[in-house]
């Protein structure tokens, strides 16, 4: 069915069902020139957005509607995740070719609205319009939390532990697989990794309410530039330990099988959406069992160092500098 | 200066300076996963996003980049004196062509810090992209309002006075100089009218504070479409009363000087961001003495009636059906 034969209004009679996950504490919903909420008492609002362009962060061909629909969703969660905080009610813009079939558009709806559900997160709102050529999503969040547990990049202090609370690199070698067309006989896996990344809020809860890490961000731009940021924020350098990055067994035969550098993938590419953090040395025991026992993962990766920039350890022992290089959308 | 010899980053730490307006409550701005700030205890949170897109809300040869800042934000903060409430806090994401100039998003930035300084709004963070082809320019923003002042689409009842807050049909004609390439030697303020809309907030906080109007919309679709959301969500009727709706003597002029029908461009084409509501008959003159009093106004327009649709009453007073068309971004 196109577009045109139901209209704008029309679409968003279609999409609203459903969009309304939790409704404690919702005034209004889609359906006016605002949504409206509650946000509790005594906590702080985050706010974010993330914006997903065709052929820049995703190739129509490559992803379904549905994962497309659940990925954009899933980046907006995860920054709320890199504060420590919880995610609540989210609004969607849509720009829209004049091609795309509603069929396609009902796809991406349900994946937004099945991770919401996950997430218990709703959505109240947005825009949709027309575009010339490429399908563009944004997301705006509302999440929460309470203010004397946010982490920001900033907090980084030398000596600390630097960790990750899941694998990296996976997510890499999907994007790897669809751009040079590999063809690699357990591929799915590593695709979904790219297709459908899981954000980290269960891990960010816990790391927030033992308030002994000193910063937080989540890995989209690749281990070593978001370890970048966080330098950058601090006023602070880092070592990577080159044989700590934690890996699945399947991303490692990938680079076998191929002949790509691991590491690479791990530190320069990204989109893994696990988190980074830094703690100090005395804690990360403490912090690593609250992790563990609510089924978490804590990975020691580093350690934080004086002065600047990155350094990597390789497996030799020998340690070279390197760039806090990942992704730049204009260079 | 393109935008590859500055990176990403580099673009980042160019506009950052100059977009926190207003720092009571905010605890953290642009530079980290989220922006943070603390909503006033007692009130409810609003969330709007609007998205332009290139090609499609705006042309990138007929409007300056400072005045797409402007407008961009302006929409967005129209949304929230819609409902009644003040705007606070955005987030901006924005998708790039390789093509564009430092020095055009230098501009546009300027404009949407110029426009958030007007309305105190402060510029928290966001998302930077490239795109394939077009520009587009997405704000996602936090307002606040007192619970019980709020004003929705829904509260219309039969018998209210339909009332604007402002002349409408500016935009329009400055839309039609754009796509027509008419000559008119007094184009600046319908131009204007079209690129640098002024969101009435001052006018919706009247209007909330004093709690007697029954529905509130912004004209963004149309006079005849808005005010078909306000009866499609409140189940009723109007009638619109031609002879009523307000302009400005230069849009009559433009209209006669082509031959156009003044009507058409004010019900159907929208963009003039004033304020449009209902409020019951004898507590018209209240909120008009109210809002006049300070420097707003207030035009009544029409009646609320019983059943549904829309009728417009002609200067020579013959009633006709009309349809509550307005833009429709898929048909």
């Amino acid at each position: 069915m196109r577009l045109k034969e139901i209209g704008e209004f029309g679409f968003i009679d279609r999409i609203r069902s459903g969009c309304l996950i939790r409704t404690a504490r919702v005034i209004k919903g889609i359906g006016d020139d605002c949504c409206v909420f509650k946000t509790s008492a005594g906590l702080a609002t985050l706010l974010t957005t993330d914006m997903l362009v065709e052929n820049v962060h995703f190739m129509r061909q490559a992803i379904s509607p549905y994962k497309l629909g659940r990925k954009s969703v899933a980046v907006n969660i995860s920054d709320i995740a890199a504060m420590g905080g919880t995610p609540r009610e989210a609004v969607v813009s849509i720009a829209i070719p004049e091609t795309l079939e509603v069929e396609y558009l009902d796809a991406l709806y349900e994946g937004m609205k099945a991770i919401a559900g996950e997430f218990d997160v709703n959505l109240l709102g947005g825009d949709t319009t027309a575009s010339p050529a490429h399908l563009v999503v944004n997301i705006a969040l509302v999440g929460e939390a309470a203010e004397d547990e946010i982490l920001y990049r900033s907090g980084a202090r030398v000596g600390d532990v630097i960790f990750l609370t899941g694998t990296v690199g996976s997510s890499a070698a999907g994007l790897d697989i669809i751009l040079s067309k590999r063809s690699f006989d357990e591929q799915g896996p590593l695709l979904n990794a790219h297709h459908d990344p899981r954000p980290h809020v269960q891990a960010g809860r816990i790391i927030a309410r033992l308030k002994v890490a000193t910063a937080l961000i989540d890995v989209s731009d690749g281990v070593a530039a978001d370890l970048g940021h966080i330098c950058r924020e601090s006023g602070v350098g880092a070592i990577i330990e080159g044989s700590l990055i934690p890996a699945t067994s399947l991303v490692r035969k990938y680079c076998d099988r191929f002949n790509l550098d691991f590491l690479h993938l791990a530190l320069h590419v990204g989109e893994d959406y696990v988190l980074l953090g830094t703690v100090p040395e005395g804690e990360a025991d403490r912090l690593a069992t609250a992790l563990r026992s609510e089924g978490c993962e804590f990975f020691p990766v580093g350690t934080i160092v004086a002065g600047a920039g990155l350094g990597l350890r390789g497996v030799d022992g020998s340690l070279r500098a390197i760039r806090p290089g990942g992704w730049d959308h204009f260079k």
